[in-house]
């Protein structure tokens, strides 16, 4: 298999170093070949060819297997052009490859409840999907302008019905191999977009039965996300939220620096990525938190080579090395042991046996 | 004082009812007139006048002192055409009497920490004053329109230099009444109108040298308002990230139905509303929570009338009352005594002296 390793920025290369060490010890186990193909891709790129999104960047995602990226962005590329910044790459390589179904796993680990700021009756057993639409919406609206010299501002929210239709299909597709109860997320009190939104979601209900559906108001849902976790199974909802929601959902499992996330399209390819960004605070220190790439490697194996037992053992390898006491600076596990990136890649791979 | 009523629907008539028997019992106390004149808004207004925001209503707001408001829509409204919805008549009076400036103070009271899903330790002596733009964003952008023939649907979010200035100072402002930090939120990696709003908050800043102030994107906000809910004084941000911020905030008091609202102008017309909705699940029950529309009316003797020593005196019988234990279903306080709507509103205004 071909993966194009895109480490981007910040923490982005140090957690990619990690993901790749734990792929390469999977590899051995089950006798599989990865063939890593490390391009650039944000703020690094800017430096190295004056644009996030270089042409060869995006000709190698086009022809690997499957995509792995870091995290791009950081201060020192706080002052370039809007149209050039880094993140401007990620966005870029996301609406490029046409890769609209965001799914953002949110789930509590037992040896991490004391590292929640949420009470453990008020976690209990949660266990969440976060459906994200992530080639439309506010992100990509009509260009933005400032008109009247300046003086007014203008984004634009736009949607087609068949871009709706894909990820809340996808929304459907997800709750019916889980716990069958999907939350649709929208602000049909205000948007029209959000109006349009909740008849397609009513439209495809009728299509599963057995999928039990809510609407909830974003404002609401920003709420009993912290208030009733547990209640969920998987919530669809458009980009801008997802993004506000999927961030707010890191607090159910501690640290930001858990969270694994695949953007994919229908023909299966995918990109897999950390929720969390390039922390230039912590950059370079060898401290960041790699459990949110390796699992994101994880869904790679699962959603774009069909290994999912080679998944299955990472994520319990992962299970383990917290269970064994073992934590970066971002979490907090009482009696345990504190390690930096490299140190708990090591203890990750220890357990894959 | 002629202070304008505007019940509206569910638990907002019962609250409303509450607040005007605390206002009395003011009124008696200190020798003050409160004169009330009551006027239909949303889907009462709808049912009697065919429209959620009457001409007189809007008359009467405009000639009144003050305007206190209880919450609008429900289920009953769900099917009528989106132009005569129950919250048009909420957006409508808000646009109408350019009430930009939404404070929404969110503060952990002490009787409460057990009814919070977030540990005693994260709170902490959470305080927190929102400070939400209210007449622009996406809640008021051109006419929302579907395009070919129904496939495509746009909603615009456009500001005004000017309108952002304005409630930005007023986070200024607000911050120098308080511990001078301002956090500003935006989404300024993706938004064009962030990016303006971000150069504004800097240009501000220059003068006021006194203010500490912080930029987060509101994914990040999302996050850090749960996991270090003490690090904040002042927010100020859109309309939207305003209005989910805030609900999410509410987590820190243990419910939506404790927090309050103020929307101001320049000139000191205002507003005052609960940040909790209409409720329709228990609606006509008496078991609202009268003290999110009861600290509305104190923040309206002080914003409005200048009447501080009347609003402490609401502000600190509402916290006897908790430390006395009586608490409403959406709360819990151990050892202490449930109670309705009109219980606690009694028990309120004995500890009015
Ligand atoms: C870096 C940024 C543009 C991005 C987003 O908003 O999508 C990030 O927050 C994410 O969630 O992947
Ligand atoms: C009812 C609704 C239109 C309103 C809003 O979104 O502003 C409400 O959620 C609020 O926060 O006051």
């Amino acid at each position: 298999k071909e993966i194009i390793v895109l480490p981007g920025d910040g923490v982005g290369r140090e957690v990619m170093e990690a993901a790749k060490t734990v792929l390469r010890a999977i590899a051995d186990e089950y006798d599989h070949q990865f063939v890593f193909h490390e391009h650039e891709i944000g703020g690094a790129a800017i430096d190295q060819y004056g644009v996030p999104l270089p042409e060869e960047t995006i000709d190698a995602c086009m022809h690997g297997d499957a995509i792995l990226l870091g995290a791009v962005g950081g201060p020192k590329w706080d002052h370039v052009a809007p149209d050039i910044r880094p993140e401007k790459g990620l966005l870029g390589i996301r609406k490029q490859l046409g890769l609209y179904a965001n799914l953002r796993p949110v789930k509590g680990f037992k040896a991490l409840l004391q590292a929640s700021p949420l009470k453990e009756e008020i976690l209990g057993e949660s266990d969440i999907l976060i459906v994200r639409e992530l080639t439309g919406g506010l992100y990509f609206g009509r260009p933005s302008e400032r008109r009247d010299s300046g003086n007014t501002v203008v984004d634009t929210l736009s949607y087609t019905r068949e871009e709706m239709e894909r990820i809340i299909e996808t929304g459907f597709e997800s709750a019916m191999k889980r716990r069958k109860k999907l939350t649709s997320v929208d602000k049909a009190n205000v948007l029209e977009s959000s109006r349009m939104w909740r008849e397609i979601v009513e439209e495809k209900a009728a299509q599963y039965p057995e999928v039990e559906v809510e609407h909830l108001l974003v404002d609401a849902a920003a709420m009993k996300l912290i208030t009733e976790p547990s209640r969920f199974d998987v919530i669809v909802t458009e980009n801008l939220f997802g993004d506000i929601l999927s961030d707010e959902a890191s607090v159910l499992t501690g640290s930001l620096g858990m969270l694994p996330s695949a953007s994919l399209r229908r023909d299966g390819v995918g990109m897999y990525e950390p929720v969390h960004g390039s922390a230039p605070d912590i950059a370079g220190k060898g401290v960041a938190n790699p459990i949110g790439m390796i699992l994101s490697a994880a869904m790679m194996l699962r959603y774009s080579f069909g290994l999912e037992e080679e998944a299955r053992e990472i994520e319990r390898a992962v299970d383990e090395c917290l269970e064994q006491g073992y934590f970066t600076p971002d979490l907090f596990i009482p009696g345990g042991t504190p390690v930096g990136t490299a140190e708990m890649t090591a203890r990750i791979i220890e357990n894959v046996t």
